[in-house]
């Protein structure tokens, strides 16, 4: 408790944090938009690029991780920012998982490169569409410490696990009509299915948003 | 510095919290073991108390989350405890989400023992029994800050790999043969996939390992 107001050098290091964070989070974001792109303009070049970038977001977990571990060993934060501190933690692994996906996205689109293309693609471009948003909404929820904006993030999850069992079921009407299909239709499945788990865990994100809000209610209501 | 060797009830607060979350990591391998059950048994009433026990997991993350927020605010552990507690706050974030995934996995079972079986299965409660023991070994290598079993494990990963990647063209084959087997090929799939994204949740808790036990003894050679 005793290092709550003391320092603006603290809350400056705060600061520094958010910013990584939101920086890491903004790569994330353009390596969705790029792997789709790959997929979408049959662009292989920019799928290598996007699959060699997640090599940043990896080194940014790493950074991010040891700058919380510093902070939480010199400053001994309390209440709210050692919630804080410890949801970055939480926080940095969901974003590197994410780059994750969009690595495995760009790996599938250089493949289905090499093939003639199945369909126009409609649904992935719009579910990655709303993928890049929920990943910055749930970024921008938690740096406010608003709620309200991861509910709605939360609430946007249902409209992508939508667009995935629409892309599933449009796929599987190709399958059966065309055995040669199959195996193109089942990466652009994987696809949808790592665009569905990205928005899985901005959900998770917004959902640790939710909990520190309300446990800083909660704090509220009996203090 | 200061907390670091004063506290015989610190240590005994730290062996808790290990053994909380060995529980938690025992419940998931339960799990993991009977979503698969009730599959290969075609056992909807055990796959309905899979799904429903998901609800355990979720509730030792938030109280394991909750006792490490106290620890660090109360104990304002340094360095290997510190790294410890962090390390457990990511575990937890883990095992609950191979808890979903056994949910997700008991849901498919569900629906498949409304059909005809496929086929018999083989190489999935193979997959299963590999992705259990990873999940134990992974915490084992975790309490016992045991690196080489850590690495055990990832190497380990690379089989389940391959095993999905069997399972797929196995039923690749049988889509190809059969359009009407489609849907239930896709099911099995997501199971094996399932099954895999557990075992890559064993894999990031061992390499949080490494690095945890690869810190310290960086430390060491600096002292």
């Amino acid at each position: 408790m005793a290092h709550e107001h003391i320092s603006t050098a603290f809350d400056m290091e705060l600061d520094e944090l958010r910013h990584s964070i939101l920086a890491m989070a903004g790569k994330v974001e353009l390596l969705i938009s790029n792997s789709i792109k790959s997929l979408v303009n049959r662009d292989s070049v920019l799928a290598d690029r996007t699959i060699a970038q997640d090599h940043e977001i990896n080194a940014a977990e790493v950074a991010i991780d040891e700058r919380c571990l510093e902070l939480l060993a010199l400053r001994q934060p309390a209440a709210r920012d050692l919630r804080f501190i410890t949801i970055v933690l939480k926080i940095v692994t969901d974003l590197e998982r994410m780059g994750d996906q969009c690595a495995h996205i760009a790996k599938r689109a250089r493949e289905l490169n090499e093939e003639p293309p199945l369909k126009p693609y409609i649904d992935i471009p719009r579910m990655a569409h709303w993928t890049e948003v929920m990943v910055k909404e749930a970024l921008d929820a938690f740096v406010n410490a608003d709620a309200d904006l991861a509910f709605k993030v939360c609430n946007d999850d249902k409209f992508v696990d939508d667009l995935n069992i629409q892309v599933q079921r449009e796929l599987l009407t190709y399958m059966i009509e065309d055995p040669s299909t199959i195996t193109r239709a089942i990466k652009l499945n994987y696809i949808s299915k790592s665009l569905e788990r990205i928005a899985d865990h901005a959900t998770n994100i917004s959902e640790m948003v939710i909990f520190m809000v309300r446990g800083k209610d909660i704090r509220h209501t009996i203090a």
